[in-house]
């Protein structure tokens, strides 16, 4: 997307993973970006790998994205405010945020995207291309504002969407918050008998590893979050005990009727949960059961890349009780036949849906 | 695994995938299989697909596979008992059968191995190799019927483990059973939401895709298995709302402290939790950032066939926000130094940990 944005300086607010890597994807992009950090030492390695062109406070900065831990947005927002020009966050919890600085010239977001790197070391300038980023502008943001912010994370390559901030907190509690805090459980739970039983890991196969991969990652901001989400989270929390004890209901009764409904209903829903990078319905998904030796996920990728196609995303899927499993590719939906026929040609059994319609 | 197993003759009951695809194993390594199936179409198209010699009852048969559904399997596993030789089944839930069928000749089992495929169109004669195999021996069964089993099974390549059968039935509800139905719930409660907010799915990236994967299974063997295993099922899911619960007394009360230390047990045991496939201590992980441009995931795993590493198991982890994602990949601890390297001299940033010590 090419937006013709007049402005070109902006002052970036802790220059950690995700603010080193808006400097650099707009310092990439031909803007005089500034930074500071709460660490002296962080802003002057950001200044080391080019993420800013000076480390302070331009005055004269456009735009100021604050991305601070969660708890110091505030302060530091209503700061940059009294500077001038448009602010905007990316903290990952809105409301509590959006009604403190209800300010013309704020307006709160949340990139959804992260790395497994962490801090300025990890900085990406192209971190956020193709993901989505959340705006939850308040009652009494600018239009202007919102405009200006919108087009500035354009250039970084993300698809914006405006959301109301309590909506928005209710949804990643679901569809983010929860889950974590689920798979959490579910590790634990696991661990606790595995203490008695050593034999348990050893059946732990493919599906109980997708259930608690996102486990394994940094309890970092999830402290901030669960105290500026509690609401949502509680609130999801209670609907999914709620769900599971519907479900113990369903499996004391021997109530097959309803599990299998239940099931199915979450079969579809599953199958058409769109990828992330792309837009729903321009994306098909390839699967293709792997042989066990060695070269043949590389015969697999390497001949779409001959085809020039890219791979969105790639993931052996097991059945719930493991096994070799299938290669799931998701790529661009007008790639898709060409992959399907070139892969058929080498001998591999290929399967094409259209996702997220 | 080679072992001297002086018979040769097999006998398959339900030649679906399990069944076919241990008929197609052994049949590749010289074995004479015989077939039958409550579907006659089915064990034509066995005959057809080369995965049993012959369709009928081999009266000479020293081993016997009782392949069907879950609820066949006492009535047929008594009918093969009557014939001679020894008998097995591959049913998910074991406490049940074994005790129904306490005879010295009767060896319960459980391949802990599954295909996206359905059906004998999916049949793999290496659909075994490497894969866990639980026995599940009764009082009354002989060390020699026992022996006999494990070494069939063993020349289909799998890991052969005993485990009491209520044992394994707890722990099967704690690592596959739990988790399907927890998945399915998260997957229906998003659904729920969407219904009002269709914004909800574009925020659901990598984490929540992970955590709801296996849901998108068929319900094919689940409503058997809620009720074979009903006990244990109700017993995990009561554990599961206790600990959830207490997550939510944690998150209500703001006690950071418990919170991270809670995150920070899961984190640890996530990271040690052994991959599938290789045992135990000789199997390390490499972590790849992504580049999204085509071709990127293709070099990777062509410079590892070029080496003829083998890749175990390929994923993209995403944070539980999103983002583009770090490739992961197991691959057998000897290689993974000389795949760290190749890579590394192809500028990509590899992080190498040893897995499940």
């Amino acid at each position: 997307m090419s937006v013709a944005v007049p402005i070109q300086r902006a002052q970036i607010i802790g220059t950690g993973l995700i603010g080193g890597s808006i400097g650099l994807g707009l310092r990439q992009r031909g803007w005089r970006v500034t930074g500071t950090d709460a660490l002296p030492a962080r802003a002057a390695r950001a200044l080391e790998l080019g993420v800013v062109d000076e480390v302070g406070i331009d005055p004269d900065a456009q735009i100021t994205f604050v991305a601070t831990p969660a708890s110091h947005v505030v302060a530091e927002a209503r700061l940059a405010l009294r500077r001038g020009g448009v602010v905007t966050d990316v903290a990952g919890v809105k409301a509590a945020i959006t009604s403190e600085l209800d300010h013309p010239r704020f307006v709160a977001g949340h990139p959804m995207a992260g790395s497994e790197q962490e801090g300025v070391e990890g900085a990406d300038g192209e971190l956020f291309d193709g993901a989505t980023w959340v705006l939850t502008p308040g009652e009494h943001t600018d239009a202007e504002a919102y405009a200006l912010v919108q087009a500035v994370i354009g250039l970084l390559g993300a698809n914006v969407i405006a959301v109301a901030p309590s909506r928005h907190d209710a949804l990643v509690a679901l569809v983010s918050h929860v889950p974590h805090l689920t798979a959490a459980t579910l590790m634990n739970l696991a661990a606790d008998a595995a203490l008695e039983d050593t034999t348990l890991l050893r059946l732990a196969a493919g599906g109980f590893r997708d259930m608690t991969r996102i486990a394994a990652g940094h309890p970092g901001i999830w402290p901030d979050v669960c105290v500026d989400n509690r609401a949502a989270i509680l609130s999801v929390l209670d609907a999914l005990t709620g769900a599971l004890t519907e479900i113990r209901r369903v499996v004391a009764d021997g109530d097959r009727p309803g599990l299998i409904s239940w099931l199915e209903r979450a079969r579809e829903e599953r199958i058409n949960l769109p990828v992330g990078a792309p837009p729903p319905g321009e994306t098909a998904e390839l699967r293709i059961p792997v042989p066990d030796r060695p070269g043949a996920i590389a015969e697999v990728t390497t001949t779409l890349a001959e085809l020039g196609v890219n791979i969105f995303d790639i993931e052996i899927a097991h059945s719930a009780e493991g096994g070799r499993g299938v290669m799931v590719l998701a790529v661009d939906l007008p790639s898709a036949e060409l992959a399907r026929k070139a892969l058929a040609d080498l001998g591999h059994r290929v399967s094409v849906r259209r996702i997220g319609e």
